[in-house]
This record gives C-alpha cells, structure tokens and sequence, in this order.
C-alpha cells in the first residue's frame, strides 16, 4: 500500500490531471491512496515567527494522517539524492523487508517541520531544483510509476 | 531572447497545458521560443547500434535549429547540479556577459548524442531521477519562471 500525505489543493486542472493519469497507472501495481490536507494561508508580509506557525500548524495536520505502523518517505530538499534505478531497488527491498505500507508526504509552501523530520523514516530529495510543492506531487507520483515499471522489467521511455 | 529546443510532440494534453502555461509566464519577462523537432521510431527490440542511430540522427535535427551565436544549456542526466537560485544567477551573469541568446536543449528518450554535447556550452542536471524527457521540458520552464521571479525579486510559492 502506498500513501501520498501532501499539503494543500492541486490549484491547476492540468497539474491535477497529470497526478491522476499517474495515479491510475500505479494502480495495477500497488493500491495507492492520495490523501490532502488544508494549507494554512500565508502571506510574503508574515513575520519569520509566523511562517514557523504555519509550517507547524500544517505539519501537525499531516502527522495526524501517517499511522504507526507506516514507513514514512519525506520529500525534502536536504533529503537524499537517488537515480530512478536505486529508487526503485528502494522500494523493493522495503517490501522484501515487511515494511509493505509506504507514505510519502509532501510538506506545504514553506517546506518541512522538525515533527515531520522526526516521524520520518527516509528523507528524499528529488532534485537540488526548488519545484513547488504542488509539482513536487506529480514528480513524486512518476517516479513510483517508473520504479514499478524497473522493477517488472517493463519498458517506459525516457 | 530564451529557445527550448526539443525532440518529439508532447503526447499528454494535461502536460502540454501545463508547459505552454509557464511560457506564458515567462513572456512578460523575456521572449521565449519552443522549437520541436521530430523524434525517430524507436522499438524495445532495437539493437545497441539502432538505438545509436536514433540519438545521433534526433541529435543532428536538434543541432540544425541551434544558430552560431546561441549559449547551449544542455540538459544531461550527467550535467551539473545547481539549485534554482544558483541557476537564476547563471542566467543573470550570462546576460551580463553579452549572452542574450540562450538555448536549452532536450533530448529524445534515448537521451543526449555526443555531438550534442560537444556544442554545449554548459550540460546541466535538474534531478538525478530520470524523468520523461516530455516532461523535462515542463521542468525546465518552470525552473525558467521562477529564475525571473527570483531576479525580479518577486515572490513565487514553493
């Protein structure tokens, strides 16, 4: 069972329906389920104190969607770097190891907390390259696609 | 002026949507060109020298729309790594230079042809994880946008 834990509404129609194509395409492989919680709303005039209260706020809402007995992936910018390859090779050794149920949370516009830091099991960083939160979902979403995809030795383009 | 040459239309309409969105959005900023050249058949049964020939001749095609005086940003799985405000000041430094006219270069589904790379000017890296080459492109525009609002000084979520 694979979980996407993310923060906040897919505001663009195109970004949502390349999520879903992804989505669906996943589903002959693992059950998958996208879970979305509010965001906080946030301002470019919001003190750093303020910032920090939204960051937390949003991630004690997303905390409260990962069970104990998940395996939590945080997508994170100081995470750790993989090719698609080893990515993969990740996710099948979870399994391999038990750990069948894996939940990839996506913090929200201003990033991760330290409770969600804490909770983590793995920090994953998908590129040096800033993306906003909500594309980060889509490159999430395809990069489980392409793992599967290895590790059946099946073909997908580049 | 900023070029994306490509190889191969963009299958997905949700993906196509989205790259045209973020052109958009570069526009008033500075003038953006996407030039697209066909890509070759390429088949999972093709042998190591057939698939040679597909890199060398899409990349011959890409080489044909890249002029002289162009600054070549070749996107290469083996290119440098840079975060997008390092990125946002390589392409302000470039304009500094002189270098009005930058060209960024994506590859087919086999990737990037030797010659590709000896007309580069720079081979950067946007994720260590392979993604579509498709969808690279929306990557790159996107990481385009968010240099000129980091230049402008000018405030894009995360």
């Amino acid at each position: 069972m694979i979980r996407i834990v993310a923060c906040g509404k897919i505001k663009d129609a195109w970004l949502q329906k390349g999520i879903d194509e992804y989505v669906k395409r996943i589903q002959p492989y693992e059950k998958i389920e996208v879970v979305e919680v509010a965001d906080e709303k946030t301002s470019q005039n919001n003190s750093e104190a303020e910032d920090l209260q939204v960051l937390v706020k949003e991630g004690e809402r997303l905390l409260k969607k990962i069970k104990p007995d998940e395996y939590v992936i945080l997508l994170d910018l100081w995470g750790k770097q993989m090719d698609s390859v080893s990515f993969a090779k990740t996710i099948d050794s979870l399994h391999t190891q038990g750990k069948s149920k894996i939940t990839f949370v996506i913090g929200g516009s201003l990033g991760v907390s330290e409770g969600l830091i804490a909770r983590s099991n793995m920090r994953l960083c998908l590129s040096k390259n800033t993306f906003t939160h909500q594309m980060c979902r889509l490159l999430v979403v395809e990069q489980i696609y392409r793992a599967f995809r290895i590790l059946n030795n099946e073909p997908y383009h580049k």
